[in-house]
């Protein structure tokens, strides 16, 4: 299918600022041009209007939990700890892959609306995400969260792991990838953590975990293994693979340094980690100190929503308030954030992340024509300071328009909303 | 004129909850009553449908500048004394009566369409916001900003300002209020201040100011006056009037006792104040301390946008993260800092805030049923963290629709934004 957006100012790479107007042509899977405005002459299958919009690459958000949407506003304002185990945990053990399968759509549903084309997801019944991944037409990266802190469990949760990795890996025409997910430091034996790092190897996939959420879990930490969680993980042999390192709030220099080494990610996650009073991550000492650092939403349950235009302003604003300093993470850096090196960690930092001819056509159109978003002297930092999740207008993943107009192309929203209105009722 | 708002869910008052279903009826400027869904069954003028929606108390924007929307996006990523001085002052010395004029409707259009119902406003050219406010249909605190740093400059500053408030109190049916504004503790003398506090005093009108918004600034008043700004003005006899002042990020815990014992409100700005990196204020211990708390935006240049539903967003989580307590500030708190305690910070604390039977009858239907606020479990975790601007589908001031179906009923929408962008080319 050939593709034409037509008029539509577009952001190539989020480093270099925006062209005012273009057309951008989609052929097949991939960006073929992008021409002068009304450079574009030949018939194309499709012709979305780009007019008053910014055409953006592919939102990614590094890190979630897609199905617990299904929890979305449950169960709120309590401490990490005490809302895992008191009010998360006791309903995920009521969970039925049902449950997961429609959680997953209501999800990625909502995330389509909001301009996220890809997307990393730790959970479990992994083979319902999978397949609403497949119907949804998102890119995701799928991983089952193993939960072994003493080394008799390792074993079943390694070989529901590496099933998940035999199955998935490659499915959806290439779209759906995955990793094995130690759930963090201490939720994973030493033992379990060798064997799970040894399995990624041997199925060249990615780790994709937790790391230095909250103060007392690198106490913790240090107080079991004398070492930062980061240090641990690299003492286990962890980063010799390429890691996905959720929140990455409390980290020292040193282990600065060692994401930065072996070339990890830290997966920024500002709404959850305000919401649960965790912290504010290091976006810009990381930064300087060479760690590529994607942003992600972590589940709804934690942040009230999947909304990927949000995390880039609240890293932005948060950024300046840590670094003392309102030139810190600018717009363009924080679309980066949320383009380009959520595409590194995802591993296709050559397939995504710009728009370029030759790049996978993932791409978000967003309509720039707004009040809140008028006059428009500078349309990153509209993007940034004043979009909203909803003037996402269109949505495309391998050149496949999943949202036009606002409408998503490939799902059955109504019945996705009164199907999980319907299960939720369970968890009340 | 009568209305019916049918089968919405409704929150009467923020500390209260929501009630899930019922039929709320406005006759004339006014609530009527709260009925159980299907309980109305005379004739109305209108009837809103209001399925799938929550119904709140209007939300008040306690800080503003609202013609400073002509200069969203310019300037950005820069220390507020810098982006004063050299970017925004020497626009505003270019700024024409049109500008504002045209500025504050877009300000006001865009207020309109996030469910702003009443603001306080700090500018100049003040006969044109007046004239767009009266269009608009919205509530407004209307003060020019006196700027006298030297006792010379008092006279013309003050004239204006007693202008408006002779003008415009009680103007466009009662929905306009005025106040006197020295624009900061150091912007006016100590002369300037006694004389401005006389003149509320004798108008009986507030003040509006800015009060401790950085280090810089109350360093600065210290060295000077060797008093913290609050103390400063306590000094200086302004708190024997109602006070608004915005921001209050650096205070010490006598300034809070100055203002919770003068009754002021302190004006949380948190989107302004961590775009420019001025701090977080300290919004629990205030509402501990018994400071009347509201929200504000501060000027959309600074802001990037007017979003209220956004600063209740931030202002919950902000507060965790300062109180390192995910249960500060939770949903209903926010949402009373943006309805009863903005109507008490503009001196309408009986007549506003809440949707009771004789109170004014300003209101907001949001839209509750998109993808990203479902399930719906907690309406009010679901507003405040979840909901964005757009999916505001009413608004009502003294009983009259300015937004039906998130069309804004008494502005030309196109016109502004055509306006505004031609403007711009001016201040780029
Ligand atoms: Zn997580
Ligand atoms: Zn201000």
């Amino acid at each position: 299918m050939s593709i034409l957006v037509r008029g539509t100012a577009v952001v190539q790479r989020a480093e270099d600022g925006v062209v005012p107007h273009a057309d951008v042509v989609i052929e097949g899977r991939r960006y073929e041009a992008i021409l002068p405005s009304g450079g574009a002459t030949e018939e194309f299958d499709r012709v979305v209007d780009g007019e008053g919009c910014l055409l953006v690459p592919g939102l990614v958000n590094a890190h979630t939990h897609l199905a617990m949407a299904l929890f979305r506003g449950l169960a709120r304002d309590l401490p990490l700890d005490r809302w895992l185990a008191n009010e998360i945990w006791p309903r995920e053990r009521k969970l039925t892959a049902k449950d997961v399968y429609w959680g997953s759509l209501l999800g990625l549903a909502e995330m389509i609306r909001g301009g996220t084309t890809a997307f990393a997801d730790m959970y479990f019944f992994m083979d319902e995400v999978g397949r609403a991944v497949e119907e949804a037409g998102l890119r995701a990266l799928l991983s089952y969260g193993i939960i072994a802190p003493t080394p008799e469990r390792i074993e079943p949760e390694l070989k529901r792991a590496e099933e998940l990795v035999r199955t998935w890996e490659g499915a959806a025409d290439g779209r759906i990838r995955t990793a094995f997910s130690p759930h963090a430091p201490l939720t994973c034996s030493a033992d379990g953590w060798r064997r799970a790092a040894a399995l990624a190897r041997e199925n060249r996939v990615p780790i994709h975990t937790h790391l230095a959420e909250t103060e007392q879990e690198v106490e913790r930490i240090r107080a079991e293994t004398k070492h930062s969680p980061a240090e641990w993980l690299e003492e286990l042999g962890v980063f010799s693979i390429p890691v996905i390192a959720a929140h990455c709030v409390h980290l020292s220099e040193k282990d600065i340094e060692i994401l930065a080494a072996h070339g990890a990610t830290a997966v920024h996650c500002p709404t959850s980690n305000l919401k649960l009073a965790a912290g504010i991550a290091p976006v810009q000492e990381m930064l300087r100190g060479g760690v590529n650092v994607a942003l992600g939403t972590d589940g709804a349950a934690s942040a009230g929503d999947l909304n990927m235009i949000e995390e880039m302003r609240l890293a932005a604003l948060l950024a300046k308030h840590r670094a003392r300093d309102p030139g810190a993470l600018p717009p363009g850096e924080a679309l980066r954030c949320a383009t380009t090196r959520g595409a590194i960690a995802l591993g296709l930092g050559k397939e995504l992340g710009t728009i370029e001819p030759g790049r996978r056509a993932d791409g978000v159109l967003v309509r720039m024509n707004g009040l809140h978003v008028c006059p428009g002297y500078d349309p990153l930092a509209d993007l940034v300071y004043a979009a909203q999740g909803l003037d996402v207008e269109a949505v495309f993943v391998d050149g496949r328009p999943l949202l036009l107009k606002g409408e998503i192309q490939t799902l059955d929203v109504d019945e996705i909303k009164g199907r999980c209105r319907q299960l939720a009722r369970r968890f009340r």
